[in-house]
């Protein structure tokens, strides 16, 4: 296993010297800067940590939201008994961007929350426990009416920038923008001024672009925006649930059995 | 209908006149102060919104707690890239107080999220869904190890200031406390305490005592602090809950059935 996300180049070296290694564990999720040491190294099974931590950054997603529309995040910066705020996640409506594990993972924490999930996503195919799947043509007709927009889709050339001013001119003033994909998905510009003009309700970011946020950047000064430093899945969150999926490959290696995460070398991922 | 809370001194004489008045419906889910005119008055029927509410102050209480141990509460307060923290509630352990309508909203609420909950209530009955029920005798031993003690049980003789320095020694250094019951079941000296040793991880208030809380009141200075204006249950959130909840024990009076929400006089709720 490697598990310095940085120092892609001095894996080589290493395997090369290291003759008896067969499996190759990276434990990230995304593997960018490694697949050209994989397509040069196809000899050797590959794993990722795909929709390993899926699940603390589909909680971080939740909390933000309901911080957000809940106003805990206004809340929290007051110092005095405030005006009454706050609108219900429970009955309401929830569009999200991506159709991956953490978008699965959000399914199913709210599915006792009576919520009507809308999944933007490439693939024709429905999101299961969705209530409505729409390919990204139909990005800005589905977020039109939701009480919070969350971001959990990969940063692609596709993707970059997409979430942009036509997207926020169709979101309702009293919804909130949650991101846990990387900020490079959002037009930031186009953000500043929906949030400046009140033409959504508030943004609760846990990625930027880019990070760390510099401080004096615009996104700090705004009541209505909180900032949490990329921590959707901490290390202390993280590590239990890498622990368990190394074993349960382990326990499959032995067994002779497919493994989990496999990289394909030619898609890269 | 009696709908202003702060005033039952004014309903009594009304009462009084109004001899051909049979039901008393308070749209309260918590009555103490209207509890020495029921005790007075039993010869009447009197009902309260006893678990009307409960789904908003469920969520509430949700997002309150998973505010307080994501460090979104915190991250809020900051102007600047901030160092990680954060707790996840999924996969985790609560204990809530009260064996009411809220509870079993929130044990709904977060049947997706694989959390250990304990419920600490009078009755021996266990509550349904819940890993664990116990009686007050048990609530030290019972919120060792929660990773949020969340409080949704009414205002007594015997349930006030019982969350007390006890109750914090015993509370793991993470954890956090979120009331949605009322300010008097907590002893605030002993919270003082508890958030400034930090015997506790934090504290997200919906109700206080008194309310609203007076500007300068030491829980304003503390950053480990969360108050919301007793919003839990807004009034847009509420008023389409109550009107159906009355409806229905408009409907059942009608046809001579049991009503829902009927107050015990000498119970006192």
């Amino acid at each position: 296993m490697w598990a310095d996300f940085h120092r892609p180049q001095d894996l080589g070296p290493i395997l090369a010297n290291a003759t008896s290694v067969e499996l190759v564990a990276l434990p990230f999720a995304g593997i960018e800067p490694y697949v050209p040491l994989i397509r040069q190294r196809s000899d050797l099974l590959w794993t990722c940590a795909r929709g390993v931590y899926a699940r603390p950054v589909a909680e971080h997603a939740i909390a933000l939201a309901t911080a957000g529309l809940r106003h805990i995040v206004g809340y929290a910066q007051e110092r005095r008994w405030a005006e009454p705020h706050g609108r219900m996640l429970v009955d309401g409506s929830l569009t999200v961007f991506g159709g991956g594990g953490i978008t699965a993972e959000i399914i199913r924490l709210l599915q006792g929350w009576n919520c009507a999930i809308t999944v933007v996503r490439r693939s024709a195919t429905p999101m299961p426990g969705a209530s409505r799947t729409v390919q990204p043509d139909l990005a800005v007709e589905a977020v039109a009416g939701a009480d919070a927009v969350i971001l959990a889709l990969a940063l692609t050339d596709e993707t970059r920038g997409s979430i942009d001013s036509a997207i926020f001119d169709a979101m309702a003033p009293h919804a909130w923008l949650v991101n846990v994909a990387r900020g490079g998905v959002v037009d930031h510009e186009a953000l500043h001024q929906a949030l400046v003009e009140g033409s959504i309700g508030g943004a609760a970011l846990d990625v930027t672009d880019p990070e760390p946020l510099p401080e004096g950047h615009w996104l700090w000064g705004l009541q209505n925006v909180v900032i949490t430093p990329h921590i959707a899945n901490t290390p202390e969150m993280g590590i239990p649930l890498l622990a368990a999926h190394i074993e349960e490959n382990v326990r499959r290696w032995i067994a002779d059995q497919p493994l989990a995460g496999v990289v394909d070398p030619v898609a890269g991922y």
